[in-house]
């Protein structure tokens, strides 16, 4: 199905770029198998439907969050409140992670066997949900190796349902079947996707996003942007309307992450935010023009050896991973994002578009308050090449093929 | 929470428009419940999932079709040879017509129930797959009056699985949770919501679309911009994201309809069709921005008494219907559409570009080669005000709050 183009060698000049695989069949809307089943409730005061969906779903609750801020913002107690209310018997995990734990896991999986919890509850952003999510696919795996379940090796077989209360627009995860985690042990951040991780129920109030700090929204902001990047940069003509989606999801950060940065009480911002972040990697945008993800895993080698902020990682790098895959032969997808997003000039030469939306992507970011570079952000480059080479052997299916080489290079010019 | 404005009496100058409503918290993304769990098998082939979706949801099998279109192209044989190689019992319904009929309904719940049918497999378009849903809804009814489900006189309750196969591009019932059905004796088309009727799975091959007339092409992607424009047109400028998504089903339908009407045999232009199709009106536009439809209770009350195509019927309506509603308090959506979808120079005046994107809507209609006015569809003036009356009286809570005068006068202008 796919011929790999020539790698490029590392160490070549700017102006060389890497080749881009050929796909037979490259403007083609692939088949695909849609399927996205998350209940969403959706706005102000929508926690008034927890205790029904609850219900609906099992009897005894793991309620699963992170550090004090579901507690500053009444949203603890009010939850708290509501299982105590409609006599739902529940147990804790808090502390969980920014960059979540894989003994966070563990626990919770002692918890959920030990008392015969059968609804996971995560109260919080994308690592609270992620953590939650594979302690539901733990729980009932049957193995006692968690590391197993989130590598693949031991198998994911049936999965508690997860009843999100999503408090960050972010990771999508309160929409989609992956989880990502840490195991600090081997400095690897990885994790599984499967169907039945994907949240049964998923309840989105704007307002709990109020209080996100300037940095975590613009972070968010640049996560959601990455979700929605890494697939709409395809080599498949042929899935428009799937494009056409990505663009609405870019726009609307565009439109709204600055907003969101400077009134953190905007509601219209953060809803807009909240519901993109959903869809930007519910599946949505990738049916039909599948590609293989880059930056991601770029980002999370630095984040598996650094404490940095996920989002910030990635709008560090996006720029200059856009920079590097330009060639003559993929500019139009760089025309089509600088024309349909940006709203550049479309008469301008194509490169120049390409240039011009670059720019004005790395430009947001720097708006929205976030760095400019890995040694803004403590990164150092002692580590590079040995993050490059793990980031670097999944790139194979990259809207442009890259190598260890190539990841170096990014993160060199990013440093 | 609407505060109706004045009525503008009938028969004001064209350049008085009627007023739209003010809605508190107009530019406040609403709450919403989004949840559309419709598997999607989708791309050439994909019939080759059938069986095991059939087995999954139930063992017997109501296969609905319509005239001998499936037969032609072959799909009919392959779709029994699937059901016999794979030992499912089934009996037929066929010849469902274009409007279905109220007696086609009460004929499959007859079979469904005399024969314990378990599973609804409407193989055809959306008149198809409406009346399996109303079979699967009445069945389970005990109720006896099928009428009766359709106006909401019998309440639904529980519903028959519905495995759908589409062959057309339009009605996006592949997918939504509506049915229209027409009853010749009181000339009325109508139809229940119910979320029991979505279907469980849909099979989406585009090449099943390939032979479908030029004309019925147009029809379909006049439907699905139709489905896509009335919820696009409305008074709240808090859901975004949604407008974006909208744009995306419109540029998609303007990019492939004429394609697709030159060249029925393209593969990526009924791709992107058939998914647009889907989207424009499966629940994601309007969350978060409800609004009252228009144009399709105009275009029911034609259809209800001429046998004239219902896409076609909208092409004719819709450019008359935008015009209509068009005043400086809502020319900003008519700006955002024209600008967005059109590509219209945004620097020109408001009411340029709105008139611009008017224009450029209803030649597209007619680049498709769909007829203009009433009179070219066989409609004769003689039962608007009836008409008018019936359309009108569900018109209140439109982008544009109507009554049977501004319909009627939108009949006038169309015939």
């Amino acid at each position: 199905m796919f011929k790999l183009g020539l790698r490029a060698a590392f160490g070549r000049s700017r102006f060389v770029r890497p080749v881009i695989r050929e796909m037979e069949d490259k403007d083609f809307m692939q088949n695909f198998m849609y399927h996205i089943p998350t209940k969403v409730h959706f706005g102000r005061g929508e926690i008034g439907k927890l205790a029904e969906e609850i219900k609906a779903w099992g009897t005894r609750v793991l309620l699963v969050y992170g550090g004090g801020s579901i507690k500053r913002i009444g949203l603890y107690d009010r939850v708290v409140g509501i299982l105590n209310e409609n006599d739902i018997p529940f147990m804790e995990l808090g502390g969980v992670d920014p960059n979540p734990r894989i003994t966070s896991v563990e626990e919770g999986v002692k918890l959920c066997r030990e008392h015969k919890l059968d609804v996971l509850l995560p109260v919080g952003g994308g690592s609270v949900i992620d953590c939650a999510k594979l302690i539901a696919a733990g729980t009932l795996s049957g193995s006692d190796d968690m590391w197993g379940i989130v590598t693949g090796k031991a198998a994911i077989g049936k999965v508690l349902p997860v009843i999100t209360v999503l408090t960050l627009a972010a990771t999508g995860s309160e929409m989609d079947t992956s989880a990502i985690i840490t195991n600090l042990e081997t400095q690897e951040k990885t994790g599984p996707s499967n169907p039945g991780m994907r949240p049964k129920v998923s309840i989105m109030d704007p307002e709990y996003t109020f209080t996100v700090s300037r940095k975590q929204t613009a972070a968010g902001t640049a996560d959601i942007m990455s979700h929605a990047l890494e697939v709409y940069f395809n080599n498949n003509k042929g899935a428009f309307l799937q494009s056409r989606f990505a663009e609405a999801v870019l726009k609307t950060c565009v439109a709204y992450g600055r907003r969101a940065c400077e009134n953190p009480e905007d509601y219209e911002a953060r809803a807009n935010l909240m519901w993109a972040g959903s869809w930007a990697i519910n599946g949505l945008l990738t049916k039909g023009s599948p590609v293989g993800w880059s930056v991601h895993a770029m980002e999370h080698e630095l984040s598996a050896y650094y404490d940095i902020v996920h989002g910030v990682g990635l709008a560090v790098l996006i720029p200059h991973w856009l920079r590097h895959m330009l060639r003559e032969d993929n500019v139009w997808k760089y025309v089509e994002y600088g024309v349909n997003v940006w709203g550049i000039e479309e008469s301008l030469p194509d490169m120049e578009i390409a240039e011009r939306a670059i720019e004005a992507t790395g430009k947001y970011f720097r708006d929205m308050g976030l760095p400019e570079t890995l040694r803004d952000v403590g990164v150092d480059d002692s580590r590079f090449e040995v993050m490059a080479k793990r980031a670097g052997a999944g790139l194979g299916k990259a809207f442009v093929v890259m190598d260890e080489g190539d990841v170096l290079e990014i993160y060199l010019r990013a440093f």
